[in-house]
């Protein structure tokens, strides 16, 4: 189910790969985030046509929870991919890791 | 600074239109989103291009971030025409107004 | 079922109280806040404990969550009684108002 | 810099404990909840005098900022001692572990 599309990585970070990332995961992000791209420009037709604010703002958040679903997904691969990789590393990669998983919870936990 | 674009409204709200845009704000939004877009198209090419999970995470939150940008200026917009408007109209539209932005707080206190 | 206990208020923002307070709204509140605290100390026990941290994540979660229930009443209350009395004020009191509810509404949407 | 109070764990669930915790960032959590506890009360306290609506909200946020740093340290813990125990495993103590990470995010990110 998870063929992996491997790539560079690791300690190659010029380019900044996921050390790899599931094929199926892939194709769903793409899928959501081509949907997402149409509720947006259906924001703009509602903005441009005076719609009622409160049903804009409804739409917004729909937005942003399918936009949650695709952070959800990536940490996931993150986790499973990148994370365990540099935990397994040992020490300065795994607080590198640490430091930035951190971070990234914290700037969603928002 | 705000020529308003007034609407139908009120009664009407089969079309659920603004009780009044004002019309720079319109403006802003419009292109607010208009980035947002091109955003959301940056987002797919980083998925399409394996990028590291944690730079496209902080992609997706500045997105989000965007996205808020937005919300706060329909929300102002929202309170000075749409509720001002219902606050003043007397009990049952006053009740439904409140809890229709209770509603829309609590949605997006999340 | 609201009997309010007014207060001094309005123009009076020495000691900033609140237009008015629905009675069992003020009680609801108190009794939510009584658990939160029975809540916070119970986390500090797990934490004595050294218990599972995804344990008292989850903890965690749930006493914010009963903060954004406390939360969402109070606005309630400030809709009807603070931001109502603004909103027929007029201009000025009523501008103050919506950067007041813009303000307060970000800073929950985080 | 990292005493660590070690402590059954791992294979044993039953009592739920952490792998270990920094005594540094346990003694830092108790503080922050001893004081969290007492914004608490003062929460009480500004129901209790009907103190203005919007500066109880705003008392609110901040006891909610500080319930988010709570989190924020036991995720370090968490991630630092747990998950790397359970990534360092195998398959399926991994997996589970993947899971309960990517729920707790999604839980905060709300």
């Amino acid at each position: 189910m998870t063929n992996t599309t491997t790539c560079g990585c690791g300690a190659d970070h010029e380019g900044r790969k996921a050390v790899a990332v599931d094929a199926d995961l892939k194709e769903r992000n793409t899928n959501r985030l081509k949907r997402i791209e149409g509720q947006v420009r259906g924001l703009q037709k509602m903005v441009e046509e005076d719609r009622y604010c409160a049903d804009i703002l409804t739409q917004l958040s729909s937005v942003q929870e399918a936009l949650r679903g695709v952070s959800r997904e990536l940490m996931r691969n993150h986790l499973k991919h990148c994370a365990t990789h540099a935990f397994r590393q040992g020490n300065e990669e795994a607080e590198a890791m640490y430091d930035e998983l951190v971070e990234l919870f914290h700037k969603h936990a928002r």
